[in-house]
């Protein structure tokens, strides 16, 4: 899709050694910002995305038309209150909405990277968004949040830059992908890499695209967002528009339906070789291999009060794997609150209206604000 | 596959009605037996197999020359001990190894049926099978017993002919499906037809085979068939043959080559259009819509001793649906005994070598044998 009309792009021209040894010298950050920065510049919040999300949070979204990934949350007297707050959020390092990643030239070839983009670390996507601090003159951000993958990249964030957000607000995260995790992404990975139209990553250039291996790719991700009591009170066995079994491989059932709606239009937004890079950046995630195993000194250099959320439904990243962060925290007395969050949503709560959610993230905000 | 060989067939000459509509006149049911029937006929024992299973439940599958897939529970001395029981078990319609399926050949076309078999149903495949207490002479059965879908026979099976078995052991199972078992379904089955070499169903004609599409299913599937906390103790974010991360899309971890080489020797045995019909059965499945969705009605004529086994960690057919049938057993005062078994490796608990499940499974069968 052409995203030039409606993006924002911060080019960045300092050299950037990634995770796996390479170092790119030029490179765009896409983003994009909501309410106003304070003279102070002490109300800024960078916001970051899950696996499919964008920087576009909230609002209409310019390229989609849809509303943002995050309308529920941000937004004019929102739980991120952005007549109080400024947001920012960049499209990640790999992705498809006009930060560096795969669909970009490879100014060796002339085409797409492809395959040939180098892979990337959630390490590499938050030491590029560093830069948008030095862009906007932020010496400290108010407060750093992201749910899912945007999760993984707070506490990395903070784990690289302690001295530079005074809140940290990682919801429905892991510290490391589980092996369930990496095998859900996996199972992406290889419906994408068995389409035909795939090309060894290679099909911009041969005018295809593995729009049905990605589809496949997103309707396996998307059982993982919701919860199986969830699934089966919005679902459970009614019919798709028929009175009985149609006795055939259409979908007879609504969730099959809705399946195959997912799977269709996602391939619309998103590009398959960000879906691979993505998805790789998330199970390489190992913030305790960083320490040597041992995850409590990955925050011992940061004094930022810490807010963990969690859901009892989500089985993608369970409450138990954000309290292990809770219990890192707490071992070095560090400033930590954590929520778990009763809702039948599973692992998309935290995208959704869930009114106790958006309470306390709203809470732990203004009143942090209130503090500074 | 050539199985013509190895395969003992019953050509059931008596038409069968199927829930589609459709009626078949003369169909094959590809069975197999171990131990002896005794001179009473009063010790065989039905084994239903579940959606990728076979007629060959212990000893040296002579396809795939592997171990049976019940090898741990059915054999001399073991919880269904052969030296005293009679064990059946039939190849389910829509199957791939030798009984009436998609792969046959279309006497009106002179092709394999692909999707112009019938779509059938667990009532379809039991009332199938049933011919072979016919073919064998057995008046009763000593018990029917099977996992998962085979579960789901179990249930159809005693429903559909409530004085033809003493003791009925549905394990690990579901009396409907629920929306997320329909939904993994549906995304092994559009992963299938996703693959261009699927050729609308008709692949054998075209000399392809959709095995990219059948392999990314039977990953997906497989799984569901483990526990997280099993996965995590079994791989973790161990290495796949390699000191560090590699920084490519090579399985780097070894639950990604696992997962890899269960999709990669899966389609050497397995039927990608079997995959499609017999999922489809799996969803089409509600035991209780046959009775007006009282579950209990549907185990009303029968005298039959159930005893239903549930596993702790299986998150596909978790304990609660075992236990609703338990429930409607127990609502209509049948003979009716329940266990959920500890264990930590999922829904395929009832394949493995899981002590307990063996233990409880043999000591019930025996016990009942006695009071004969």
């Amino acid at each position: 899709m052409n995203t030039e009309n409606n993006v924002k792009t911060l080019i960045v021209k300092k050299p950037l050694k990634l995770d796996c040894g390479k170092t790119i010298n030029e490179f765009p950050i896409a983003y994009e910002t909501y309410g106003s920065l304070n003279e102070k510049k002490d109300n800024a919040i960078l916001v970051f995305h899950a696996l499919t999300g964008d920087q576009f949070v909230t609002g209409q979204n310019p390229i989609t038309k849809k509303d943002g990934w995050w309308s529920y949350a941000v937004g004019p007297d929102k739980a991120i209150d952005t007549k109080k707050y400024f947001v920012i959020c960049a499209n990640v390092m790999g992705g498809c909405m006009g930060s560096f990643g795969p669909s970009h030239e490879d100014p060796n070839t002339g085409t797409a990277f492809g395959t040939n983009f180098p892979v990337i670390t959630i390490n590499d996507m938050v030491n590029a968004q560093y830069n948008l601090l030095d862009h906007f003159g932020i010496d400290k951000l108010f407060s750093i949040a992201g749910g899912s993958m945007g999760g993984m990249q707070v506490l990395q964030f903070i784990s690289n830059f302690p001295d530079k957000a005074k809140t940290v607000i990682p919801i429905a995260c892991t510290s490391s992908h589980s092996a369930q995790n990496i095998a859900f992404n996996e199972l992406g990975r290889q419906a994408i890499t068995a389409d035909s139209n795939w090309k060894d990553g290679d099909y911009s250039s041969k005018n295809t695209i593995p729009n049905k291996g990605l589809a496949v790719a997103r309707m396996a991700a998307h059982i993982t967002y919701l919860s199986k009591k969830g699934l089966q009170e919005k679902f459970g066995r009614k019919l798709q528009e028929r009175e009985d079994l149609k006795f055939g491989f259409d979908a007879d059932f609504q969730i099959e339906s809705y399946l195959r709606y997912q799977g269709s239009v996602f391939v619309d937004r998103f590009d398959a070789n960000s879906y691979l890079y993505i998805t790789r950046a998330m199970d390489y995630f190992d913030l305790a291999k960083q320490f040597k195993g041992n995850l409590s000194d990955a925050f011992r250099a940061t004094k930022a009060k810490f807010f963990i959320i969690s859901f009892t439904s989500d089985w993608l990243y369970p409450t138990q794997e954000n309290k292990d962060i809770v219990i890192a925290l707490n071992s070095i007395g560090a400033n930590v609150g954590f929520v778990e969050i009763e809702s039948d949503k599973g692992h998309d709560s935290f995208l959704l209206n869930v009114p106790d959610f958006l309470s306390a993230l709203k809470n732990f905000l203004d009143k942090s604000y209130t503090e500074n």
